[in-house]
């Protein structure tokens, strides 16, 4: 299992802090990635043979992140057949909300899975690639199992040290 | 392959007219689901029960509209291990901005994969659903790729259609 | 008096500095809390058992703060009886936009009764939940009178104050 | 138990057929309630002697609906201490977003609780005033866990009748 | 002057009704203009190959007009270097703010021309279509600037008769 | 006292059924004023000598009505040194927040006085105008003095008569 | 001249460094003023007595700045016969989007003018007391004759200095 | 060609900053250009005889730069018949949504073209710019073609870089 699942594209390299979040995600869920840049506007014919080439190369599930007038998981989703998620960065003065709305109010007949703006999308995106393929290889749904069981343990760690904290016992109420 | 793949799932039966036309598409695909309305605030046994036995059931996928606070979609996220796509719904006065939000802005470590707002979305979510499942149904692969070309060839034929009745010949520009 | 009549409950560690400005209000009003943290998506099953085993424990009034795709005070409110505050965090990119409309837009059957955004609102937060228990207990009732009063005399010292720094009598106009 | 508990307010008449909901709602909960009609900038002295001889009168809980920038509300919490339960309206052009945000966005001091916009937020601020009340008189407690039994068994019914209509049974998934 | 100078191109066949404005306003300036449709998302290929024959086929400006997430302008500006000029359409929930910013919210290095939402953005594309052509077409400037007296006229028109309705003469004031 | 004193201006004869309310409160406070029909976009100089021309007529106070890009009150406060006014109209999809923001948001050095949008601004421009021109004119300030009585009354006599169908004295609480 | 004939009047201290803005431009415009700090939620008493004396005690314009839920100048409004003049101060999270609506959405019958968000309004409001004033006082209509053309000169000035910052002539173009 | 073909306009030297890079890319392109400064609302006079000299001094388009109630645009494209470009920028509190719906909801008849908001608008304007005079100039459309694929081989090397900075072989995926 070398071959990279799933494919990471952002439209500029200003993009690499938040989506490396998202290979830090895939990395500890073991799924094999590759990260690319590649413009739906500055390099159209790129992005297309980017999304036209996808299948062929191996990939399972396609991240596309970008800001402002975010076209890129659009555009990629448009020349594809593998399930296409969309992270909207916070790169204009708008706080995300140009790149959300141009990503998730995609027209019928083309969807784009919309994450929540910037990291903690990018992160989640990671983990909805790896629900997606959860269906399909065990392995990684048990990962997830795992994660979710961390996550639930997390908070309870941190509440119980909440209560340390502020000496009161956990017990009280 | 008669069990229900996919579950659809809606805050309440005014959700129907919207929700419908997810259903539609599923069966044009040729996938199994199952409608169900369970309420993230009024029915939370039900909702939580509906997420927990999903994979016991041979849910694959779930696609969960709602509207306003819209937290079906992210309750039932919390509590199973396969992708879950939300679509908000345009049920309040603010035009479905309150449920997009509510959907699509989860916090990391709970990913949800949000729609457009309203029948479009729900049509999305269908699609989406059948692009997880084509990661692994190569047949149902297939028919989206079909799907895909249907839509250029619907594009092309509207466009003819439009020559022809503004009496100008496609050949012309 | 020496149970928690209000539990305080935050989805992250992270929202503490917001929360706790509840808390100061709270021993202020002397009145017994207790913080905890608990994530509506992450711990989901903590979040319904405390929702749950509130009545239980002698809460009589809940304030959930969360930011984001809000959905804790609501998850929390569809599980008790009992009064439920929302308090909305600015944690996003989105100014609390996000968590205000995710707190209030609830449907109808399960309120949650949403203060401001942030700080601000966490501070309000206490002093509802004061305003609620005072309709029971004479004491806090008249601790909220003192609390108005103090605010009227405290805007009157500003005034002052301001008068004397910008050397005009407060007699003037 | 025959004095009002509850007091319903609001700027003009026209706000009736939303406001009207709430006392549709404290009727079933067989709380005793009274309607006033009380403008915050059109007669500010019936607002003030309203919100300051609620307490007089009984009064309990306020419920106070208002569009536009929507002060009523605060108006009444800066003269009382009792619980005060906005309801924005969705009265002028800008969908009830302004009297969302005039409602909720209270100043550090004096609180107001904030539901959804409209009807559906009449309801709901009915349904908290009977939350608060809860605290203090069992009876009404008992009432609202019956109310949200009875939500419950709404859904489970409107997914059974869903089920019926669409000719599958409920234990298929 | 037959072959077409402006091309117009649109989503899909519904946004004929907001379109045909444009072409209005074409007629009306003399200038050849040839109608298409063509979606972004669902005939990638047709847009591509639209863009890149433009220059070829004697078009000198494009006007594109889409709704929701509006990519069409971005996606045909990313292939040509003549005018494009974007029409946000309102054809989701959104109002039009969904398309206004997916149009407007252009990548550093890919302008789109964005004029107003709507049928009164379609009028003003075919018009700065117009003033565009205007630069070089010496003949088009002249009408572009009797289209601004004719304005200004109509103003006073209305004006005057506004006056007489109201019986007031226009010079009272 | 027959000379216009405010002059009310709109960009469009489309705008008549919303700034003719303004008309109408002026006539009720016997203010004399003048209608005019005047783009700052389609008729700039028409709009220029309004404004230059307005001190010389005779005109103290200035109200002016635009929807969209709402330059109107702008271009007018440009040109004068008395109060303008501005009331921003409905008229794009945009539900009147785009002539909101293109009306208040002035730069430092020329203010403009906004309005609510639509109707209700158009009316309380004319009772804006009319206290100004009461700081002047003792007769018109006594007309604002009565106008508010009589709103006060309006109030109470509102909540009578709903006292009445609610078969509920008045007295009770 | 010596007393004030413009109160300023602010919610909290922490408004003070936006409301100065005002201040200044009053003494350059030689107007004597007031300013006060009086909040409509926590003194509620003083800010109805600071309403209700302003006649009694000279002032002719009352100039009102808060942030959030921004109900200062509409209560005062409510409460006096002179022009309010409304700043919505950016003290939340939401960027004074808040405090513009709570203070532009003002119902039919007690109008608040309301400038610019922040500092930039707080000049304006002086600014447009000015011009208020000016229709009474011709010294003070004088000092803004003045005063815009001292605008415009420095307008040409900034002009002249970029251009020998750009060491462009003037006159190129 | 040395005389300026496109004028750059903005309305405060504050603005500067911003509207330098459009000045960058025009030097670029080898296109003669002119910066002055010119308030629509501070230096009226000024603006429109900016406008109505612009064909005569040889301009062939112009791009106005302008924030919050952004006019200038606007404001000049009523007094000329060249395409007027226009670009809102982040000067208050609003993000710069109010410039952008100020410049981009022109009213029927008289067309703006609104970049994105800010230094990327301003870049932009400069190349739509250059497009439009690449109509006319086949020097110029030349340019703007090497431009072009500048960029996308700008595109290649950032991810041939990335490829490299994570030790990821470009060929890989």
């Amino acid at each position: 299992m070398n071959k990279p699942r799933v494919g990471i594209v952002m439209g500029s390299d200003s993009d690499l802090p938040a989506m490396e979040e998202a290979a830090k995600i895939l990395k500890k869920m073991k799924i094999e990635y590759k990260i690319s840049i590649c413009s739906a506007h500055r390099s159209p014919q790129k992005a297309r043979e980017y999304a036209q080439g996808a299948v062929g190369k191996g990939l399972e599930v396609i991240i596309a992140g970008a800001g402002g007038a975010a076209h890129l998981a659009g555009v990629i989703a448009a020349e594809t057949a593998i399930p296409v998620i969309g992270v909207p960065l916070n790169t204009s003065s708008l706080n995300g909300l140009d790149a959300l709305l141009s990503t998730v109010q995609m027209p019928g007949g083309v969807p784009v899975a919309a994450m929540a703006i910037g990291k903690t999308g990018a992160r989640n995106a990671a983990l909805f690639a790896a629900e997606i393929l959860g269906i399909k290889y065990p392995e990684i749904r048990k990962r997830i199992e795992k994660h979710k069981k961390e996550l639930a343990r997390g908070v309870e760690e941190k509440d119980r040290e909440l209560a340390r904290k502020l000496k009161i016992s956990p017990r009280k109420a």
